[in-house]
């Protein structure tokens, strides 16, 4: 038996297989200053221990997105080593604070599985949960993600395709939030004059700057998270690949629409929830990304009177303002430029 | 009413304003490893708490011009989204020594305005103080920074230029350092010979190292700041821009200089003061910074048997050695080379 | 006398000369998240508190090569600032565990002297051994580098070259991990099932993985370390050297190779000693580094039921598949793309 780790194949999954993930990760204040450094997020409830505890939190929680790039990045070696796309996230929820010291692990559970009409692919569906050593859930979503076959002559599974998860119905988020304390909410340092209250459905936001993206930036990020995707690392057989050059890992574009989005959303200080996710378009090392927001929907959370949740649609683009909302066509297709169409919910102070 | 931040035009600026800065940063472990890995400091205090401890400080004290960067990026998105140049800055003390786990703020103070003559800019003078959560000032500084008019028809104010300080006077500084137990001061390990007694006004010392900035690595740093000057980070336009390229943070030649400044001043373990500084030329990816130091002044400092002052101007140059010191010529003009004219107090053992 | 440090040449070492190398370092948590994220080693007992506890460790230890670099950085401004060529490592033994908040020093013995035919340059031996605050030893090792004479007219010392330390016997190895306890320990959580049993003498172990080396990453890396060496630095004089380019410190590649070598020896959480190791080629920024293994010999440890070594040496590649094991031809003559010969001893959970 070869001690090297090949990744599972399609033919590999079965259904409701369930798989404990290596490597379990503590999180330190050195992760949470590396994110800083990557993507520059300003939200002052994770930036200021003093500004999290005069609201309320024991210390500055960790980055929910950083907490998301961990869990999914211990799925990678047993999931989606052999994948050719990452066809979609649903149903993310963030479900308890994680603050540097907590060490995460992940699990997941084969939920579908549909072989492809070229024999040669096949969709794999997984939930996938993180936890804290203690056993406390902190997130779980489902992912999609299309895997190669090992040999096209083998035998296809019955296609099970799971229900996915819509949209997030507000009352199952919230729960990484503790009960605020207002009074400890100082606007100018939060950087928002804008509260829950001050937000409309239908209103867009241009978050205004761009970033542009380093190979040594996204490689540090993604080993950070010890997603070992040869993709994202390898030029020497990337150059010979698809695009010619390493991809960035998608879940690093997202990072940098959420820390751009400060920049009109300062107060959102908490993603409860990620109702879906797409990479509609591959970022490289040299493109400068831009982002806008929609709000879709705005709920208050039941027994909540501290915080409230707006539903929130993100545009990432790559190389080309946002200043005038680069979206989808009538027909549905993207505007070229458009790498990442997002919809979470994210949590404000009322 | 937009919610993103176009920034403060020159003429949301009044005399005597004050505006308190979001976000509120602790600093931590994490933060100081990077500023190890981004500039390679080895000042024997800051990097190891058992010496601080062997000389008296309760733990390693962050790095200064760390501190000096995290208060001054939290200035940014109030005063100087919308500059053109950061002209100067002068009377930087620096007050109380940082440790990990304090959390930093800041607030800026408008002390002059001034309307240039082409009615399309202006200049804005702040002193900026950054404070901890308890209310402690560790330092305080005054910069002048040009910046955008809104509408060059809109009328100017009276113009008011503040009285700047000039070389700080030793009985201000010095406060950030406990007093010293100079038996456990070990000249190897702080990796110097040559204490504060050694050192003769007019001096000149070359650093001798060169070190060369990738892109990744100034954007790092200035993200780890929270600074959000667009031109540091968006290749996009600055590809349009003056330059057709990002711009370096001048405050990273600052910290480059002063971690190559080791050669030559290793028990120089403490900025206490800034003079004045000056970013003569735009520095950029792929340049290899060098710098030497002259002795401009030395002093004592009352009541304190345990350090003494050296006033030091330090010149940093770009894909230039400076082992023949390179300067300006009688004129004033600078070696075509030169990026940097700083002049600090720095602390010695004695 | 010039305050800067120009470094040791040849003639400045004398036989049994004692160094107190600068700067004491205090390794964080923060180092360790900025050694995940350049490197991405996934070994459970580093990457997790409740996994570390789990197997009887107090938390997670520091990466052996993480103290490893940290001790070698320290010798670098006194033994080989003026170094032509790092000519090998042997002796290595890794004595004590590593954690955060531990303070590392360096001191070097001059064991060997011997100048070339040449007289423009010699080779000097020195056996450095890193400790903590308290006097613990945690890393000896010996290594020859070959350094430049001040003038090549000055006498040469009386040759003297030490017998080097060959395979490192069993019994001095192991102490820095505690007695384990394997009921703890988790195949899944650590990414492998394979333990120290199923390994045989001879197996060849191909590491799949490769991973590009950006400029940026290799500067912070080697800058964490305080390494001064100055052609890891300044593209503007690399750039007129020998290569054009800047070549990256050849501790880099033994990480990446270790980072990489989890792909099948995912239960080799400890380095215990280093035989010996050589550089065989340089390695540049852009190039990507694979790796490959072979179990050399296996010997349990006594009075040890928990752990066993195996004996492995590890190659590394650059631009060159591992997976045909490239190797020396008969005549000891290197495959063109192999870039390091590492010999280690690698402890396993039984």
């Amino acid at each position: 038996m070869s001690k090297t780790n090949s990744g599972n194949f399609f033919e590999d999954f079965s259904l409701g297989q369930v798989i404990a993930h290596a490597t379990p990760r503590t999180v330190t204040a050195g992760d949470v200053a590396l994110y800083t450094a990557l993507f520059g997020p300003r939200f002052a409830v994770q930036s200021s221990d003093a500004f999290a505890q005069a609201v309320n939190y024991p210390q500055s929680p960790v980055d929910d997105m950083l907490v998301f790039h961990i869990v999914f990045g211990k799925t990678v070696p047993d999931i989606s080593l052999n994948a050719v796309a990452n066809l979609g996230y649903a149903g993310g929820r963030f479900l308890a604070p994680v603050y540097p010291g907590d060490t995460l692990s992940a699990v997941s559970e084969i939920i579908g599985l549909k072989e492809n009409s070229n024999s040669k692919t096949g969709v794999v569906y997984v939930r996938s949960t993180g936890y804290k050593a203690d056993g406390t859930e902190v997130l779980d979503y489902v992912r999609w993600v299309m895997v190669k076959k090992r040999n096209a002559a083998n035998p296809a599974p019955a296609p099970v395709v799971p229900e996915l998860p819509g949209e997030l119905a507000p009352q199952v988020l919230g729960n990484a939030v503790p009960m605020l304390d207002l009074d400890g909410w100082n606007n100018d340092l939060a950087g928002s004059a804008h509260r829950w209250d001050d937000y409309a459905i239908g209103e867009k936001i241009d978050h205004a700057d761009g970033m542009t993206v380093e190979e040594a930036e996204h490689q540090m990020a993604t080993r950070l998270y010890q997603n070992t995707a040869k993709v994202h690392f390898n030029q020497h057989t990337e150059g010979e690949g698809r695009f010619g050059r390493r991809l960035v890992y998608g879940g690093h574009v997202i990072s940098l629409a959420r820390a751009l989005s400060f920049n009109g959303l300062g107060a959102a200080f908490h993603v409860a929830g990620i109702n879906g996710g797409r990479h509609v378009a591959p970022l490289f090392a040299g493109d400068t990304v831009y982002a806008w927001s929609q709000v879709l929907d705005k709920q208050p959370l039941e027994g909540r009177p501290d915080v409230g949740l707006l539903r929130i649609r993100t545009i990432a683009t790559k190389n080309r303002s946002c200043a005038d909302f680069p979206d989808q066509d009538s027909a549905g297709a993207y505007d070229p430029d458009v790498i990442l169409d997002l919809d979470i919910w994210v949590a404000l102070p009322k």
